[in-house]
């Protein structure tokens, strides 16, 4: 409905604002795109799967935050099948449909299908499984999901409490849940969609061959361990549960709205032997014994490369956030100078990015996504440099790779998860609203501080790492390294009786790059000596040391990605044309600054650096961000996030930021085609309607 | 539907374990209950609305999570209207329907017109105006708002767009707004509720009396900035916004669903001259220019109220998140001592509570919790006391009222928004789940650091006072100090050039509580000092000393809470009976030196402590921790939330967590009433349906 509105402009221009910082800025924004996301062919298939889904109602998300959850689920179950119909239509692979889901940005009910239920089908069924399974999985002829963790079991897979009794009488085995605990839960796809799943069940095989087993629990059965299991949980043509079976969506969740994360118990269900996937382990025909055969640390192959994607990721999302702070926060003006003698008048107000107080907040994480994202690609290629010896049964290099992969999903998903919050808070008021287009990113990526392995716990993984490599270092400190952090702690070990902290600058003042990453591998080294002290010469209880391990654990990963990053200006970034280079180096030494600023007492008392490096840091970071400011829009751009992921309306490339919040207000909400009656004497709520309440009372 | 689970229990029994915790402590809870909130009968009051609200069906909250937004809306509405209607049958007064609204736990479409609304009247009204007024508000025969944001102007209340022309030929003002960003926005209960606006918009006044003003904006107009108006927005019948209005809700946030925060324009809308509030200010009769009266400082002293009550709010915001992780952490078990020598079995299994990385994270917040309580208690005191010279016109005590409650408005709001999610993270898988509880607290209390003053912005104010305050004392450094702060920089002028680093233990390995005290002190007066330093002796620009300054406001409010905390050991807390002063005092360490190891360096750079002091912090606080730990579960009972108002399974006061998700999930999520149709082939979406996906797309 037209009105005096549709006439009003915003009193300063947004779009003129944001194309005179583009032209303040000598970057190639397409040559930068191509240097980050070339790899997979990124941009095209971003460019090839927005240019179709944008067209689709269907993935219109201007009303999505306000729909209920059952419509919440609704949609993302109609949004994978389309993607699937459209899939065919336009002859997309595997690649471009996990695009759609990337840009679609909820999680997919046909996710775990596509991911977990097929991985494990692939790794850890037999050839003779895999050949009836995989042609049904890759048509969708079944949806599965991987049903692992339990109610009261999540990382501690070996006390999961679901079991699978081997019945040598009936060839089957029996899947029973003994408690309410042992339900299976948050496993996803499983609620409403997946007609079949991977379920963990303790392996429960008969001690002996003849007799009756005991009816107790575990009497007379000899448990062995967690194994994998396909079984199908819902009847084809109705979709219910079958007999013995309760399975259900576990109910509304900070994210995931559109995912039917589910429960599900068994009461003696029964599956046939073939029900056990048995590439690794089957029940012998013979002798009713387990067989194990094979090393599935090839497994733990794909999981480190799971966690290495997480990092890749992770840089994405945090450019997104970073996107649209900077841009919202270079249109958004408020206040004068305080210092200024300038009479009032509108211009004069100052660009939320050119107060300090905001810059501090936004311009190192923009940095930190360039640190993410050269440790991303370090550990990409690693991978694939160590895939063919895994492959071949050489597992050596998986330990490192593990380490290194846990360590930096810890620190890479909590600078993540914290980053978009500090974003929305620069952002203010504005921040909180739903044109943020933060809200549903916030509540999505919460989940992954605590998924895919604790950031806490697995911490655990990489400095029980640590400490061994020093323990060998300290034992043989001149064999030959075997990697970095061989080399690292030899080194260490030499100098450490005559170290004199360091400073970051050179007798200039200027900074120096090569010290920067020195004190960041030292101070590495100095807790990773301490931490083998306490526990191998001091003989500490694990226990006591969780909290000081989980801070070397995160030096250590913090020093990976200052290493690489300082890398990376030498070899493939350094090759772009000017003033790129230089930029990147300034976020290099913005993100190492910032990250030593926040634990300076660290750096301080493993003799890491002088203190008078840290009277100097405050200066030289606010030194950083005036270099950096100029270049920040075009720097986000390079990200190529498009309008159609953002969804937001402070962040579009535009900068129309006010016309389209109001938009969003006056034109697309719902709640404003409803007139209410407020007055408190009477019941009825829409006013007119007369329901006496009755509408909401039903929902209740 | 009763089916085999109904007969499961969990493995371990939740409700035993609580039990177990309870009787491990000799803390009296109801009394330490009494000594946390008997001011203002709170504990009283709150049993009195929970006892009535948890019988009404439509204050039952286990589906709200999961509705609309446009439902959500709808249910705060209803549930507004009830409580007034409840309040009139039981005889409820004002704080009684305010404990309401808290226990209710969402912004209620009544809540600006409780508090702002009536306040402004109240406040700026004239004695004429209020006659006329607040009956009808009262009464709730209008409802009102207060719209005083704009889309592009929030804490800048200077710069406002909106403007109100007094035309003496018609005896009105005209309201207006020139721009898209003049919109007003964010303001509560604006957008659907109601009937009334307090509107705040840039006075302009003709210039000349004779001779007619010019068109443009502002020509032949001076400007006499904003000023307050009573404006009537919406018609009284048929609720739709009067002509020349444009008027609606702003669409879904991150939190306030049920709240309708709104936006609005005016079209040249003209009122009476009556309708500015003209208790300060008045449009003179004869002459037609404004004419001030009084001083508004008043007004400020309410807005320093509101921010003290910030604190005392934030406190119980936090007791909620930690009386949660407490319990939860308490029930759940997780691996075995790393370090056991125990054959596996399911008894070893650690709580999560006993964990070092598990009680980091909760038991520094816990004494948080009492850390805000006492300082909130001292502002309330403070407030009271000066309330009086205020209201007889002695503005001398605002100035540091103000500055502290802005500082502690700051750090209260930031250590309790990023505590909620510490405490969610804790809790790791079902920390992430509806059941936490956390969903709806977390998403509403992200507003509070960027709003009622954002906490970067408002640090500014706290310190130019300091800044003020040094000056002085360093002009004179021996007059007769006004309070605590000119105290504390005599004594830092006189030690400074003498000043050695201090431990905070003593000689023999213990805490000196005074000593803590004293480093907190010192470091706040240094700081200062370096602050006076860098803008009035090298005169150093505002804006490039914003980051320092907001470190400086963070360690003053941290040196208050420090030291009222301290102060309430030897004053109320120290007549409690044993063991609750002794627990008291452990969290009064665990918070100090938690804080002080957070940033260490600052203390060490301003030569507050001694670096030896910094080596032996880790250590102290896991000892301090391991003294905690037995009481934990008792002191969060002690803070007395309700479950009605909890709303957690994980942190129901019976501890039955697991009974608890599980019936959450299975019998009252209406997801799994609904069996869905998950072949891409078929459009149909509920199966059975037939309908072709088009529900769904009704609602894009």
């Amino acid at each position: 409905m037209p009105d005096f509105t549709d006439h009003l402009k915003p009193r300063y221009n947004g779009a003129a604002t944001l194309q005179a910082e583009r032209n303040g800025s000598a970057i190639c924004v397409d040559e930068l795109s191509q240097h980050l996301l070339s790899r997979d062919c990124f941009l095209e298939r971003q460019e090839k799967i927005v240019e179709v889904l944008s067209q689709e109602k269907l993935f219109n998300k201007s009303q999505q935050l306000g729909l209920s959850r059952v419509d919440r689920y609704h949609l993302g179950l109609a949004r994978a099948k389309a993607i699937q119909r459209i899939a065919r239509r336009q002859g997309w692979d595997h690649d471009d449909c996990m695009m759609a889901e990337y840009l679609n940005d909820e999680m997919s009910p046909y996710h775990l299908h596509m991911t977990m239920f097929v991985t494990t089908i692939r790794e850890q069924a037999s050839q003779q499984q895999k050949q009836h399974w995989m042609p049904r999985i890759l048509n969708y002829d079944i949806i599965g999901c991987y049903a692992q963790g339990e109610l009261s079991h999540g990382s501690n897979v070996r006390g999961l409490e679901t079991v699978a009794k081997w019945d040598p009488v009936n060839n089957e085995f029996e899947i029973h849940s003994p408690y309410l605990t042992a339900s299976k839960w948050w496993n996803g796809s499983l609620g409403r969609t997946a007609t079949h799943a991977i379920v963990v069940a303790q392996l429960l095989v008969p001690k002996q061959q003849h007799g009756k087993p005991s009816d107790s629990l575990e009497a007379g059965y000899e448990n062995h361990g967690p194994q994998t299991f396909i079984v199908p949980i819902r009847e084809q043509r109705t979709h219910q549960p079958l007999q013995g079976i309760v399975v259900g969506d576990i109910g509304p969740k900070y994210g995931y709205a559109s995912m039917d994360n589910g429960y599900m118990l068994f009461d003696h269900f029964r599956v046939p032997k073939s029900a056990l996937l048995t590439r690794y382990a089957e029940v012998s025909d013979e002798t009713g014994a387990l067989v194990r055969r094979g090393h599935p640390a090839v497994v733990y192959g794909s999981l480190t490369f799971v966690r290495g994607q997480i990092i890749m990721h992770a840089r994405l999302v945090l450019a997104r956030a970073v996107t649209v702070a900077v841009r919202y926060c270079a249109v958004r003006r408020q206040f004068r100078y305080r210092d200024s003698t300038a009479a009032s008048g509108a211009c004069t107000e100052l660009q939320v990015l050119d107060y300090p107080t905001g810059r501090i907040r936004i311009l190192p994480l923009l940095a930190t996504t360039f640190a993410l994202h050269y440790t991303g690609e370090y550990m990409d290629d690693l991978y694939s440099r160590s895939r063919e010896a895994i492959e071949s049964g050489d597992f050596g290099p998986l330990a490192e790779l593990h380490s290194a992969s846990s360590g930096l999903k810890s620190l890479s998903t909590t600078l993540v998860a914290d980053g978009i919050e500090t974003c929305r808070r620069a952002m203010r008021g504005h921040g909180f609203g739903g044109g943020s287009g933060l809200v549903g990113l916030n509540a999505e990526y919460l989940s992954k501080p605590t998924v895919e392995g604790d950031n806490w716990m697995i911490t655990q993984q990489v400095v029980a790492y640590l400490i061994k490599k020093m323990t060998a270092v300290v034992q043989s400190p001149t064999a030959s390294p075997q990697d970095p952090t061989d080399e690292l702690f030899q080194s260490f070990l030499k100098r450490r009786l005559h170290r004199k902290p360091q400073s970051v600058f050179d007798p200039h003042g200027h900074l120096d790059d090569q010290a920067i990453v020195d004190v960041f591998k030292w101070r590495t080294a100095d807790l990773s000596y301490r931490a083998y002290q306490a526990r191998l010469v001091e003989k500490n209880l694990w226990t006591r040391l969780m909290i000081q391990l989980h801070n070397l654990s995160r030096a250590y990963s913090e020093q990976i990605l200052v290493t690489n990053f300082h890398t990376a200006l030498h070899s493939t970034a350094g090759s772009l044309s000017s003033p790129t280079p230089d930029v990147l180096r300034t976020c290099f030494r913005l993100f190492a600054l910032y990250t030593l600023s926040n634990s300076s007492s660290s750096f301080l008392l493993t003799d890491s650096v002088l203190r008078s490096t840290l009277t100097m840091l405050d200066d030289s970071i606010l030194e950083l961000m005036t270099e950096l400011r100029p270049h920040a829009v075009k720097l986000v751009d390079s990200w190529a996030i498009p309008d159609f992921l953002l969804n937001s309306a402070l962040g579009r490339y535009h900068g129309k930021v006010y016309e389209e919040l109001f938009n969003m207000a006056h034109r697309k909400n719902p709640l404003n085609k409803v007139t209410f009656n407020p007055d408190w004497r009477s019941e009825e709520i829409v006013l007119g309607s007369g329901d006496q309440g009755r509408h909401i009372l039903a929902k209740l």
